[in-house]
């Protein structure tokens, strides 16, 4: 009733609200207020945009602060006071620490927009044009970055054949016994695999949107040797589980490996502004001024909280010491739950604070984030079937709101447990992504 | 020198930085303000973003007040009071007034990310893979919006073949003699012309980086019979040169042509806000849920700013008839100076506040523009040489500013017709891109 | 009736047969004779493949001689005698007398796959994709030759999107005032016409396919001195109008162009057996061994043919003789024929024994061509509309047999044309091409 | 020396003729003989074009017959005496017998004209555009018979991105312990597995460039069952092993399965001529008059000879006999080479006439080719890596000349492994393919 303006006025093709089908008016930290003030604890945040919380007071008051004093908004990348400052804030925060050295291109501020440019610049940098990517990877939705996605609701909607990519198993996609590098390094040296010499590859080490597939260290060193061993730049898309999300600002970063490029979106702006980035090693810098634009790349007021929110939570390692205690509750709570039902297919996958409860029944996964909204938890699905519930707090998360959303959770699964003992089926409507 | 962070820690790819080589501090209405607190007049804004002003007064109180309260930053496509109003505004501004019916698509905050959903749409709808696009055609530089923007500076970055589009020629491309639709129509009623069967054009009725080149009334008319016959839809590129820069709130309407698709973007959320809206007719909305998503298409912030900027400006016909007037000022002073100078190849082209002063001398644009900058100007060069010296102002511009800047670009010409008496060839390092 | 078996066991993709629905059982010359002893003259010589007629006696004697003595028949490209003495007749009657250098490739037997061997050779050359072909060009239907086909029919096929091609208007395309070398200049020049920059340029001197359509000398000169100004490859795809067609062995030769790679095949065998070379400037010959193979590329009974072929026809200026004073004939007819119906639309267009009656009226050339079977004529329609009746008389045809032609056309002509007088209109089943 | 004509006027694309570098003059059944007169066993038979030997004196006699009649030789689609009892043939001697109903599509005469008109046939009846071809697959080189072809020798030749196709792992190719159609057919269920749904599936039974890798019945028997349940047509490719080579006319008639559209080429003229023919369920009929073509389609010497062939070889099951009771003899040969070298890595694999000697040395194969050749054999290796030794002896072959070649391998492969023990690596040049 409320949302009448939305059926008539918006196109079929909107998700979320399907799911969590209210007006949704205020939000601070990890609470969600709908137009009845009816408060909601948000296990979502904004598809992993809002590690640090809905309205964040620290970051709000520097943009308020800024723009109070009229300071630049739109810049494109002309040079301004808030981007210099944000360089500086990258230099000193993320690069200088790591010792490592990345050049950086701010592309249109969207996730898709980087990893458009990275694979750009891979292909130009190789002069080839396949790019091998991975089962159930998801790296967006515009021409170039549609290609590299496997999901076929994404793929089917370009309308066009999407060429100039090869899709691989990704870690653990074959089963247990199967090492999935040796496959591809299989077809690498097989002059007669048909895989056409990749420019590069593009990974994620946790694929959000694939089903909180977890990608091993051992996995990913394996890849970053092929990638060395067959001249292919390894591009790790970081858009999702970046930024905190796994415990380590950059979520490879355990691995002990060094992407040639790397991109960045979502949580960078740490306030939900749209902002993006791409990293890569400056040998690599063989763009031409210009060749690759966009209008809102220089997004200046992303640019004032992006920084501060790297000065603010990973000047030091007490943050990251947060992340990792709220982990192991998560992971704690949701191991326990597991073993508490047995034989129902239960089980449960993640890395920092980004955890997937895997449901094996059809349909499943979306009655338990129906089940939890109506209890006030705002909670996704995710993977190639929708098969798995995704738990993505905020990684500022209060304690009492976090164990709140996990009650919620084990409530519901309870809850839609019971029923599926009784009724036959569950079914779902498809819908979703971030 | 104190540019050097930038040339240390960001890409080639850079450019206007390379136009306008200072730190930008501060912005208000037509003036920018760098970190030395010399003032600019702003005859670029923002690549034509910034329609309303930078910084504009009444849409910042709104921002600010909606931050204040803890509106919904970052929304994805859930409902919220922030889009609510938005979408109400734009059925009671937009679309009643003119008796339309368009269903609304949201996009991820880009151009590009609007022109990518666009064809995918004609292409689903059409079960046709090919689009056709205009010489000189800029759409954007993600895969999809790449393969139908002409330019090969942002092609060649492509690394890979760019499919499923004929570039036609624009209006007037041939010369005034020859009737470019005529040749378009020929092709596509010869079943031997080898033009595959389109599923969509996508035309933009002021080319901005094209060069400003203006599609006449009659000719975007023919166009839609042509698309009318051979069931073609029409798209609209409406990013540049919408929202009331060349007089009308959407470019197209005097030509008394109805679009089945509208993309806009740029000067949309009326600050500078990244955001971006798909308009098309509602019985062409076969969209699957989330088959088109984005992280951030849900930009609040914008939803606020944008919902005002059209109720303030465009409720009734008062800011048309200003824009209309600024117009007569920039084209009676672009034309007595062409005037003033005959034999040097100057001409002026133009619709409402998107002005160009065509310079047929290699190099000359460019350095009137360098010129202008020393005197407190900031304007670009647009066209395939850069040969277009682009007047966008905002639309809100003070008529003091206005004059102060066509001041300068008149001493600017004049000095550099000087200097070209003189010295050979003007030459400048090419660079930039909307 | 007759035909049960081949409606019982063929696909409807077969098209002559339509035209011409008897069964043919012997043929000599330019006659064709089909099992009730009926008669016909052949204007037509296996689209081209016959130019020195069905069975030529010299040729045949030569064959069966060579088959009497167990030479090798299939050699792939392994060495053989009469591939030497082929090679060796190549440099003695076409190369050395020309003063030329030209390298020789032998591909698949078909005229499909030179092109594609030709195309594949140019992009590696120049290490660019895209090609520019011509309106109404025709090159093959596999794969790569179908994109740089233009006809629709054989392009939907496909059943893919067909990419790296760039259709330019043909000689004419646009009216006798518009010179589409200008055109295509404009698009080369321009940076942001959309034309990407072109490895090479295919096309025929003289469009059989596609109507008989007659590039003039001038043109093609223009279209060289373009390619060598922008470096791209100028290929001629001979393999219709090549072989003597159009009064010399290679059609371009009175141009005084000189092109990188040259198609040939159809008549290359003189005796209708599948043969195809690709001749290139040695300089070009960049190819791997073994790199484009093809099974029948050692087609050793074609090679005895075409050796004998070339030093019968080709070894003097006799035969080019004979076959310019055929075109006398055949034009000076035709001409008269135009000249009698005024106001009827008809034209001639065409070079040395390729000639084409253009009918505008819908349907008409379809009805010539029935009137003519009846009449003991096969003579086919070419064109996008199949607008042209197509004279491909052998080059070889007696007087007597060409003037009989003749004189069926003449009547058919006259027949239909009275016909139409009366009654609405005639169309025809769509179908074939060689 | 003898060979400088083809130095001097031939491509470097050239293979075969570096194997074997002599000029071959002459050839009777299965002997070659040069213009020396020395004979050579041919274990090669043209890449499998020969299967009944080098000039079968009963197909040479109708051939020869049918000339000095004046059959029609070049007959494109049209009905002739010779296509007439082709047609009988096949429905009278492969069709009927089986009790099978398949449509006849005559195409251009080479292996890759058929496939081209496979895959453009599957692609429309299914409405989409991918193919899956198998890794060491070989369809072809033109455009699209290239894109399924997996050998990057071929592949990278094409000068541009080949799209379209994906590339499964073959019968084995993972060892054997993983079963191919098991993960073939979780990518097909799996909607986030990047496959793009294919139109069709393109396999060759034994693959014979590929470096004889044998499907196991049960294999194509779980690959149809793929095809059927997830809506795919499956192409049998059956251009190189069809044609009675594995042992039955159709190479797939054992493992019980019925594809929907089959090529055959090479062997099918029975005489080394030129021919193709693709074979589709009637259902499939949905081509358009014309929309497939080829100038030699109708080769009708090769009629002639393919159906005396069919007649003589395949109306009863002699002959199958007799090539059943050859393919033991060299099996048991070749096993029991591979047991008198025990650890030196050798194996055997094929079926039918089809047998490959693997050696996994480098270079090894391509050495005992070398040292065959000197002693009096043609005998050609294939693999990716050139490592198999393939015999592909006539199914015609006198015991004598099959033993004779079978002793030239045991000697070649005792020298070759004397001298490696001596020497470091063997290395070969690269080159060939069929």
């Amino acid at each position: 009733m409320k949302l009448k303006i939305f059926d008539r006025m918006e196109s079929e093709v909107r998700g979320y609200i399907r799911s969590f089908p209210v007006i949704f008016s205020q939000a601070r930290g990890s609470l969600l207020i709908d137009d009845t003030n009816k408060e909601y604890v948000d296990f979502f945040s904004g598809a992993g945009t809002l590690n640090y919380g809905h309205n964040n007071p620290a970051l709000k008051e520097r943009l308020i602060e800024y723009l109070n004093t009229d300071g630049i908004v739109h810049g494109l990348d002309m040079a301004t006071e808030a981007k210099k400052y944000f360089l500086e804030t990258v230099e000193r925060v993320l690069l200088k620490p790591r010792n490592w050295r990345y050049t950086l291109q701010f592309t249109g501020p969207t996730g898709t927009n980087a990893v458009e440019a990275a694979l750009k610049l891979a292909r130009q940098v190789k002069g080839r044009q396949n790019i091998v990517s991975f089962t159930h990877g998801f790296h967006g939705v515009s021409g170039g970055s549609l290609a590299v996605t496997a999901n076929a609701k994404f793929r089917n909607a370009a309308g066009v054949a999407l060429a100039n990519t090869t899709f691989m198993p990704f870690d653990g996609y074959l089963g247990p016994d199967v090492d999935t590098i040796s496959y591809f390094e299989r077809m690498l040296e097989d002059p007669s695999s048909g895989l056409d010499h990749p420019a590069a590859v593009i990974v994620e080490t946790v694929q959000g949107e694939g089903g909180v597939n977890v990608a091993t260290w051992r996995w990913l060193r394996e890849l970053e040797r092929l990638c060395r061993k067959h001249d292919m730049l390894l591009i790790v898309d970081d858009i999702q589980v970046g930024c905190g999300r796994t415990g380590s600002f950059f979520s490879f970063e355990n691995a002990g490996i060094q992407p040639d490029i790397i991109t960045l979106s979502k949580s960078l702006s740490g306030f939900g502004l749209p902002m993006s980035l791409v990293m890569f090693k400056p040998e690599l810098d063989i763009w031409k001024p210009g060749a690759h634009s966009g209008t809102f790349r220089g997004n200046n007021l992303a640019f004032v909280t992006a920084a501060h929110a790297l000065e603010r939570y990973w000047s030091d390692d007490i943050f990251a010491g947060e992340v990792a205690r709220k982990e192991r509750i998560v992971r704690d709570w949701l191991e326990n739950l597991v073993h508490s039902y047995p034989g129902t297919g239960l089980s449960v996958r993640g890395r920092g604070l980004i955890q997937g409860l895997v449901m094996n029944q059809e349909g499943m996964a979306g009655r338990v984030s129906q089940e939890a909204f109506l209890q006030g938890l705002v909670i996704e699905t995710s993977g190639a079937n929708d098969e798995v519930l995704k738990l993505l707090p905020a990684l500022t998360i209060e304690d009492t709101y976090l164990l709140q959303g996990l009650e919620v959770i084990e409530r519901s699964v309870a809850q839609v447990l019971s029923e599926s003992r009784h009724s036959a089926s569950v079914v779902r409507l498809g819908r979703k992504a971030g």
